[in-house]
């Protein structure tokens, strides 16, 4: 598995979809670059995604597995907003990450990112650790070979000390975990990498601070937003305000978040700076069931539509225990990234029921659960509210029903770069193909969904002479005029081409030979199936667009 | 003008164009928010763009006015990179504006952009300032009616104090010069609102700043880009190494930039979170001239072509004073924007010629000019590099010329945000129409050309029975499925459902009516000529693509 996301990292970097940041400077932890190829490809994610909320959405109809119809509006928000945002959403008290720091080599540890791998000693003497590896949860890599011969030298060593009788075990536990019972027979259980002496775990706010206007005091200290959502809020009472909506609605936002990730990692999974899809959807709480159930099979149905295949991607409701205290319910869409281990997943999108949490705390002020576990607003050790809400009237007024309240709230928030990603480890295959001698070899191809694709056709003269170019040239321009994403390519030998082609997951090509001068018809070659077909020059851009669409 | 910009205002947050960031928590200086139809026009924008750029571009022609044919490609880079691209760029130095502060009134003023106007008293009496405002150079208000009565109260008091015989001059002066010449008879000239002690001008830098990681050691201070054009010579070689592109060849880039403006105003015009569409061309220097005039020309005419006017709209020329020492030449693509003074304009685009000068600082080192006006490194007391650059070799090589240099740059690099709101401005029309009953109303129209419209085509029942309601119905999914952005009213009468769409710039209304039934024909309503023709039914979606194609 870690094999293949190697490959497919190279791929993306040779062949311009994926570069580190800054990277002629030695890049920057956390932070990733879409280059030619992947900056297509994304769009076309972004693309499918407002597509289904916004650009063909039917309001008029009730849609499968709706309650009714409903409609769908879009929003594009600043990233930096007021500072009261976050300290009533929450954000600004509860968003971070306990980690702890060795005080010797450095390293930096997620406390509940992190699983140690101890081997300890037993039997009759007081347990002394053997040695102490990271075993990376998220990754999944498990000990390496030269690691197990660490761990058997470290053995011997103690068996030599102790004697042959001492029994060794081999435990996994969190780090939390061995922080906690010192496992390594003291209460300081060091560094699990070095033994070095380690901090307390620390709160590490997660959101990027800066400072707006030129002094304090201006507007002062401000965030970069690590969600999307919140801009969403904001804008509910103008949306109803201005547009025509109707309770149910869903408002749909596409924007970069920051979170300022203690040990960003996997390629683009964790970064610090990625785009969010996501959609609020208003709905009367009567309803807010029905529409979760709803729009947690859709979000689940848009993946599979494009590509994700079934035992890869998976929709996992939470537990009773997991759910946040107001919601009905919440999912995770999840798929099984080539860097994680056989049978871990890694979150793609979460829908989630909100309730009225995030409206009301606008409202309100920052709410939290009293002793009777009912949400009510956070107050200060003067009986204050902690955080202020906006003190404006967010309920809906439903003039039919002559009924006014605070809509629940269905959130499908999804990772554009996520979902990149999931659909670039998807499409990446590799199969034998015969080369131009017949001698068998590796193919690689990206089997991207023909809407994803960054290019959808290559058109080849298949030689330089005999009015192919010229007439492959204006076949390449029909295709542009028609908005059809198209590459023209006349270097090398036409196998190599194709190869090039598939390494970068275009569904056709295009192949103007000799016979096209004599019936006006051109070769279409199929990137999956690799079937080549004769079809008429001028049904190109026809068929492709049918294709397209199909 | 001004008031036809509060009209402007007034429309675009009551149709859902342009909300103020954070509302409901008052706001925050120079953040806005895009509703559900400035999203779209704005998305527009950006498409129109890129199409331009990227998408429709031909590759294989020479376009009229180029010297040649030219590759095109895309990019998308991360907000916050690494700090030492800011430091070689310059802008870690140099990015900076000056302002003054009031001790007294807390104003600030950003000493470039205010203009004073002093009535001083002249005469054998020494000059005594009467009274002091500002006048604003960019939005060009002169001196109100309340003003002026208290400049003459307040030559009324001097009168009094030194006798009739003094005279009075009103001075228009920058603030530099206010400061400088101390108009007032002393060294401090005084807050010119408040008279209160001012600051001496202090160095603003204008990016925002923030911290990457846990605690400063790992990374550190990072900035958000104050521009998006970095991004890409980061990843020139990036993109010559994965693509097989051949100089001359453009990368184009959208995406947000943030500037911590000290004096954000005029709407969206400057906020200090904006986004940006720039393109960096790549050719060789002897060509450098031929294609700074091409893109300049071509960049002018974009904005023609969307529907900028001509005497609204011009191209200026720098003036060799102006001109950065290493350019050929710049030139800037204004608008006079209703919220300016009577023949002036605001910046929509910079046209730059930027020779060499990114490639090779980020190359050796932050440049700067010596003794002899030559491009050199920047040394410190020590002789070394100021700012180090990234040592990588960022020269091309043409294989066909044997020949290895370092590309020359042309930068267009216009605003989105400024694009819409000229866009914007410039569609908001108003004319005298009969009502329902005949009697002349004002009625507002947006506009937009059609593709950059919002939505290109509403659908109404004339009434709601005999299956009109069910007609349109059938016809307003027709044209989703075709991608044609439409939206549905069957709400009001129907020459208030014409006005709703011409007030967000709708350019086509279908009216299902009685005749429908008859002969399968519907009303074509044209929201500027407001001619009204009939179609047949099954025409419509082929009649408005080939509409918005044209």
């Amino acid at each position: 598995m870690a094999k293949e996301m190697d490959k497919i990292v190279a791929l993306c970097k040779r062949r311009g979809f994926i570069f580190q940041s800054s990277e002629i400077y030695g890049g920057l932890n956390g932070f990733w670059d879409y280059g030619p190829l992947g900056v297509e490809l994304k769009r076309n994610v972004k693309e499918a995604w407002w597509k289904d909320m916004i650009t063909r959405h039917d309001e008029l109809s009730v849609l499968e597995g709706a309650p009714s119809s409903f409609s769908m509006t879009g929003l594009d928000c600043s990233i930096i907003m007021h500072p009261q945002v976050w300290k009533v959403s929450g954000h600004y008290d509860l968003f971070h990450d306990f980690m702890v720091d060795c005080k010797e080599c450095k390293s930096r540890f997620r406390v509940d990112h992190v699983t140690v791998a101890v081997r300890r000693v037993t039997g009759d003497k007081k347990p002394v650790a053997c040695e102490t590896f990271i075993v990376d949860a998220e990754t999944g890599t498990g000990l390496s070979k030269t690691q197990s011969k660490r761990l058997d030298q470290a053995v011997g060593q103690y068996k030599k000390e102790f004697g042959d009788d001492i029994e060794c075990e081999q435990v996994t536990m969190s780090l939390d975990e061995y922080l906690h019972e010192a496992p390594l027979g003291g209460p300081a259980a060091g560094c699990p990498k070095c033994r070095g002496e380690l901090t307390p775990p620390r709160e590490f706010n997660l959101m990027f601070k800066t400072t707006v206007g030129a002094m304090a005091g201006e507007e002062g200290t401000a965030f970069l937003r690590p969600e999307t959502a919140q801009g969403i809020f904001m804008n509910f009472k103008n949306v109803v305000d201005s547009g025509r909506v109707k309770v149910p609605f869903g408002i749909a936002q596409i924007g970069k978040s920051f979170r300022n990730e203690i040990t960003p990692r996997n390629y683009t999974f964790r970064s610090r700076e990625f785009e969010q899809m996501e959609m609020e959807f208003f709905c009367h709480p009567d309803d807010s069931r029905k529409w979760y159930e709803y729009w947690r099979d859709r979000r689940y149905e848009w993946y599979v539509k494009y590509g994700l295949a079934g035992d890869r991607l998976i929709l996992r409701d939470h537990t009773p225990e997991e759910l946040a205290h107001y919601a009905v319910g919440t999912a995770d869409i999840e798929y099984a990234y080539p860097f994680l281990s056989d049978g871990e997943y890694g979150e793609l999108e979460g829908v989630a029921h909100r309730a009225d949490f995030d409206l009301r705390s606008h409202m309100e002020g920052k709410l939290v659960l009293d002793e009777n576990q009912e949400l009510v607003v956070e107050q200060n050790e003067h009986g204050q509210p902690k955080y202020r809400g906006s003190g404006k009237d967010l309920r809906y007024f439903d003039d039919q029903a002559r009924e006014r309240f605070v809509p629940h709230v269905i959130e499908p928030a999804a990772g554009a770069d996520r979902a990149t990603l999931a659909f670039l480890c998807e499409a990446y295959q590799e199969d034998e193909q015969p080369d131009e001698k017949g001698k068998m070899q590796t193919r690689v191809y990206m089997k991207f969904h023909p809407q994803l694709a960054p290019i959808k056709v290559a058109v080849f003269p298949l030689i330089k002479k005999d009015g192919m170019p010229e007439t492959a040239a204006a076949l390449y321009r029909d295709l542009k005029q028609a908005g059809i994403a198209c590459t023209f390519d006349q270097q090398a030998a036409i196998g190599r081409r194709y190869r090039r082609q598939d390494e970068i997951g275009t569904p056709w090509c295009i192949t103007v030979d000799g016979q096209t001068a004599e019936d006006n018809t051109v070769t279409l070659r199929d990137r999956d199936s690799l079937e080549q077909s004769r079809i008429p020059l001028a049904d190109v851009v026809a068929e492709i667009s049918a294709r397209l669409n199909a």
